[in-house]
């Protein structure tokens, strides 16, 4: 049976302040707990209410209501695994996702989940955006958080430190056009606020979404939903 | 001061059987309000811990503790608007959106607020849907639950009556390109089990977003981030 010291520790992982002290992040689900596994983060152990399925695996038998008391899902899934954080670098890359200031976790998760399939595997954020190991992030990336790095910069140096094209997504931009783009940054800004000033300055191509006709009252697309639909017009 | 009655029967409006009942709807924020009122719902009532911004409706002032045991948000405005449900009827238009079983609240408000970016004012769901007025569900619409009518229909029996085509989201289907279209039913379906297998049958063109390469691992997007994607390449 799992301790009670077991148990403080696996709750404490949905706060950041212990994933970072214990290097180990939290991860609920069948499906998800399996993509991590075959990624390349390192799993510490599996605790799961049925743990026979997971008999290759270190695993430990976890009580309804243990995994209740952990679990940070309404509808707990009956398994939660913890790997350990890993050593990462940005790599170079043709294209590079900037996030400046992104603070809704549900989005994040989505970002992380429509750059795994438009083959991005870096997401560049800056330093006060939500962390992309929170539970909810990883829920809604619905496992492609294990294939996506996510680093946490100083943007504005960032962007400065690469000799490509920066594009930046604004209401009052150009209209993307349907064509590959294989060299280039893409900012986008936080939900509430946009790009911020520093970073605007340094954008070399402002670019937009446009609206269906002039009669639209809508001022904004969601930001996950606004990223997607850039990254199909510049990837496939 | 608002009676007990009062705070009960607001507290009720976040559940769909006492929305029904009373065809009244609970809209949470100043920007969404006033969205509202613009709109052709009619307002109830403003309840607001600053009721003068509000002089120019019926309004009634709410405490902070108040507010707090009614709100729906975790960290709410300060304002709350009761307005009345109005009659509606699905309107002749030449392309419609069909959401088949859809049940995260989240994705059917970011579904209206892009079919509103779109210019598409109408949204066809089968009955088994989660109901739009849902406080997450105008929440996450950003005030585009006001201009983008919901309907709860049989879709079968829906997208039959139509002598239009009838595209599907699926994964198995043919690259859509980018073609303004229209004329058409565009059906997705639920998070989970995709388009159910009745409808399937009727679907003549099966559409779906490519991934990037063969190396990609995910193997979905998220629901409102293919939506938004599929209405980028045909409506712009």
């Amino acid at each position: 049976m799992v301790t009670k010291n077991q148990i403080k520790f696996l709750k404490g992982l949905s706060q950041k302040k212990n994933r970072i002290k214990s290097k180990k992040i939290l991860v609920e689900g069948d499906k998800i707990i399996r993509e991590f596994i075959d990624s390349d983060y390192k799993l510490d152990k599996i605790y799961s209410t049925e743990p026979l399925k997971y008999q290759n695996y270190p695993n430990q038998k976890l009580s309804e209501k243990h995994l209740k008391s952990v679990s940070n899902l309404k509808s707990p899934s009956g398994d939660l695994a913890v790997f350990n954080l890993k050593d990462k670098a940005i790599e170079n890359e043709k294209i590079y996702i900037v996030l400046d200031g992104i603070n809704d976790p549900g989005n994040l998760g989505t970002i992380i989940r429509t750059c795994d399939w438009f083959g991005i595997y870096q997401i560049i954020c800056s330093k006060n955006s939500v962390d992309c190991f929170s539970p909810k992030v990883i829920q809604s990336s619905m496992g492609s958080s294990s294939r996506v790095n996510v680093f946490y910069v100083d943007i504005l140096e960032f962007i400065n430190s690469k000799n490509i094209p920066i594009y930046g997504a604004v209401l009052s931009g150009e209209k993307l056009k349907n064509e590959i783009i294989n060299n280039g940054i893409f900012v986008f800004g936080s939900e509430s606020n946009g790009i911020s000033e520093d970073i605007l300055k340094n954008i070399e191509y402002k670019i937009k979404i446009p609206k269906y006709d002039k009669n639209v009252k809508t001022d904004s697309l969601n930001l996950s939903v606004s990223l997607g639909i850039i990254l199909s017009k510049i990837r496939i």
